[in-house]
């Protein structure tokens, strides 16, 4: 349970992330050049406890090396670098990302809590979008090519498909070491434990029946 | 459209909300007393413009003294005060909510990307959670009575529900002038324009003619 | 004295004061979902040290639940909610509070130093001001009925009355996990130890003896 | 009254203050170089809109050159340099002031309300404190000599007083661009309009006549 | 000169650097979902003021895809997106850059007086440092391999260098929406105006006849 | 090493400098009222954790009483007071500073990672100047006589010069608690171990052999 408060990294329903979600938002400002992470301090405090010691090797991490496996039901695999596993990012108010993607390949609705996102498309056509929170739930959708930048406000739903043929790839930053991420499919009908069906059945106007196979067909 | 940036509150699955979401959360620091928020100055700022002359009269608000009708098929109604319709509350970093339920009523899972919120039950019996973001998607989730307050940490999907048998009543406090709302069952399936089917059907492991259900059970 | 780095509450003139202030401000943005605090742990640091366990009675108090004892001087009684007795509070930026009133009760002249603040008036009809600190000295000044909103800007010295004919009631959010109270006839006459004469004297611009009345009507 | 918002300096007691209070305090950050403040420009925002070309004499400022006249009630003069007046400080987070004394001059006990202070003694003997906001209003007071450094934390209510047989000069930084500040005796008696004689009768303690008698005290 | 405010790029000792640095820091908070930024307005705010109508297209950029040119004396090229030629990015605390070097090709000592950097290599070898504000001027390094990520901590001199025998090109995420960048070789002895010879010959302890000798090369 | 992380000051090219910087800069926000630093302790986080028990001594600090040794090759001293050895500044966002100037007495280049500085003249004639960011390295420049202020822009590079006949004194405040300061001619050429001759040739487009002079110069 620890790991709710300190940031373990998330899964597609089921399926494997390759790493746990560092995240990057509009963090506090550094009060001294750097305070690499120990997470596992017995303290535990906003962000982490500083290592006695920075080594030059504490601001290098070859976690994107790899590129996910994304043989999977989303076909698309999340691989993430925050300050619970690249310590040297503690304090400094960013985090990275790199996502592959199998043709059709899709990351689900969610939203990082704390962090907006600029992605960087390295290769593959990409449909983009996300919601405002207004009250008009507007959606701002874009196709995205190589070489192409999008944007993420801090906080709001947004997704992503790939719309090419091929195997495609992309590198994010975030404004904070911890953006999180809320999986909307999962968060919503496969919670630890689930939310109540009497919630789920009047928020989606749905009978019992349809929620029930909803929340199956996340466990499918 | 101007509307997307600055803020006009939302609707349930399209029923009568109230109030704008005047929001609440960790907003930029005040350079002055007061910055009374000019919303219809054609100059357009991170928050607002302020008026020339404050006067007392915009330090005070009735928005929130009426109930809102819960005769609606979520059985609830959310009335807000933020720096958009309560001008004087620009630059302080805060809002403000009232929620009125009726038996049963139920606030659907949202976030607010900009503020946490303390919610304090006035009346009523009422069941609350919210998702960690952390990859766990662990459902923390407490039963509220009369004069109990609880908290929903900045930017998660949380959601309420009246387990009582008579009308309840809320108010809350949020640290962003104007927090947003996404309401996921409307920003998932109801957006303007929806989400692509290819989308949702992959996140949610769903064949088309599920998809197309859930929509219209929303329109419904 | 860990008390006066930790927060422990405020006294009106001797008068009890239901439950200690846990405040509410433009607090830093957290790095995690929850970073439940641990008010006893030996290591202190800016706010509160992170509890191992979040569990989901963290998110939940019953601190405001019973009105506030008004039969005193004053006529009033606040009881707050912040992170050092509501420990879900650490990180999430907010406090709240309840006030009850007797009819002519009187919250005197005070500030947050760490905090804005939006009152709403649940029951009674009040008098509230705050004063300008840009050298006008500036009083704006609204009378509340029950639905009200009002807001006090971060810092400024404001005040309540009850000018009904009735018991009071109302509701508060802060900016702040601990916006800290200075309640200024206390601070400025009955601190511990007292402010020198001297400087009280040439202050107020007023003899030795008006200075010890003053003082010793703070202790009656 | 545009004055409220956009800062002007205070007096003391209708003694002369030379220089409007610019302030410091934990302000946003700034998204440029500089931003030169614009104090007469017909938009309003938090802070300061830029003047279009920033010239090198935007960063230079001869306000704090004079002495200010200490002949006065107070045997005080506050002279402060914020981005009102020294336009080059806008969006920097800082602001700088200096004080006169006269031998057992004094600074009423006042707060900033969006700022800390860190001060400097440059010649004579002061005295000074601060009251804590914990409840407690603990009193850590000091003896400053040529040289010494002080602090007084953000928003609390401090004082300074000439313990010295001769003039006495210091120097303050601030961290806010307008930090305000709200002085006590002014504030609580002596505001525009008055605070009702009722809410002070009761915060003080004292029946009306002794109201009458400070409010005169500091009109004398 | 009011590309000054509002940040236009820099050239690398005369040579093309493609676009100009948006940057990315530890900006404050947006107060709503988007404020698209209209660098033409008139009126100049921290940051940008917001255009009217934002549209989807505001929300993708092109100014990354193509690799810049790195036939010149460093044998690199910066190509930087920020919110002046990105202006999605207003209000949203980021920016983004591409970096392409050719063999042995270097971006010199900088620092980016408003943002940490997090650099992820595409292709090539580099070594990359940073030097401590410490007081003990510290130089951390690393060589980074394809795949690997670095972190370049708030507002530190840092430098890259290709030491591989090919063309190689990084990504880098920066947490503010205009992080600036001095380049130090520039801003030292190619200013405009240059720094007096005083300050250089006594700061670098050099004879004049050198210090041209140094101004003469950068200009070469 | 531990140093590193957590401030000491900095030498200029070897020269002794009094006090270690202690810096001031746009620093979270307090959580409490005050929050001494234990700089002994153990467990180190962002900043410093608290000392159990704040003494009124905390708060005052003789540092910077005496003028620095100028009896040097640059003809300056500084000396500074930080939250490191100035443990009340903790969580207060400021720091302060003396200089003392020989004759032709210079401050090198450098930039303080996270603050602005504001500079107060208490003798003598300074020439100051600092250098912008944008691409432009446009120098503002001023020249300086007693009692003027002046401001050095968060982050950017900037330099002081006694242009007067005699010893001259300043003072600055910052906003950050520990702002840092990178001083560029050690930076570049005398880091601990010193940057690749690779870099720095190619950066200042000189031959091995001038950059060997460079650093012997600044060993000398």
């Amino acid at each position: 349970m620890a790991a709710f408060v300190h940031f373990l990294g998330f899964c597609f329903l089921g399926l494997l992330v390759a790493v746990p979600w560092g995240a990057i938002a509009a963090d506090e400002d550094p009060l001294q050049d750097v305070c690499v992470a120990d997470p596992n301090a017995q303290v535990k405090v906003n962000g982490f406890v500083c290592k006695a010691m920075p080594n030059a090797s504490d601001f290098v991490s070859p976690l994107l090396r790899k590129a996910g496996n994304t043989n999977n039901k989303l076909g698309s695999s999340v691989t993430a670098a925050g300050a619970a596993n690249f310590p040297g990012l503690n304090t400094q108010g960013l985090s990275f990302a790199r996502i592959d993607y199998a043709p059709g390949g899709v990351v689900p609705p969610h939203n990082h809590p704390r962090a907006s996102e600029v992605l960087f498309v390295v290769a593959g056509t990409l449909r983009v979008g996300f919601v405002s929170s207004d009250g008009n739930s507007t959606l701002f959708t874009n196709t995205l090519y190589p070489g192409d930048l999008t944007v993420f406000p801090r906080g709001l739903v947004h997704f992503i498909i790939n719309v090419g043929d091929s195997q495609a790839f992309s590198l994010s930053g975030l404004d904070s070491q911890n953006p999180g991420a809320s999986l909307l499919p999962t968060v919503l009908f496969a919670s630890n434990p689930t939310i109540g069906d009497d919630v789920l059945g009047k928020a989606f106007n749905l009978p019992q029946k349809e929620i029930d196979m909803i929340k199956a067909a996340l466990k499918g």
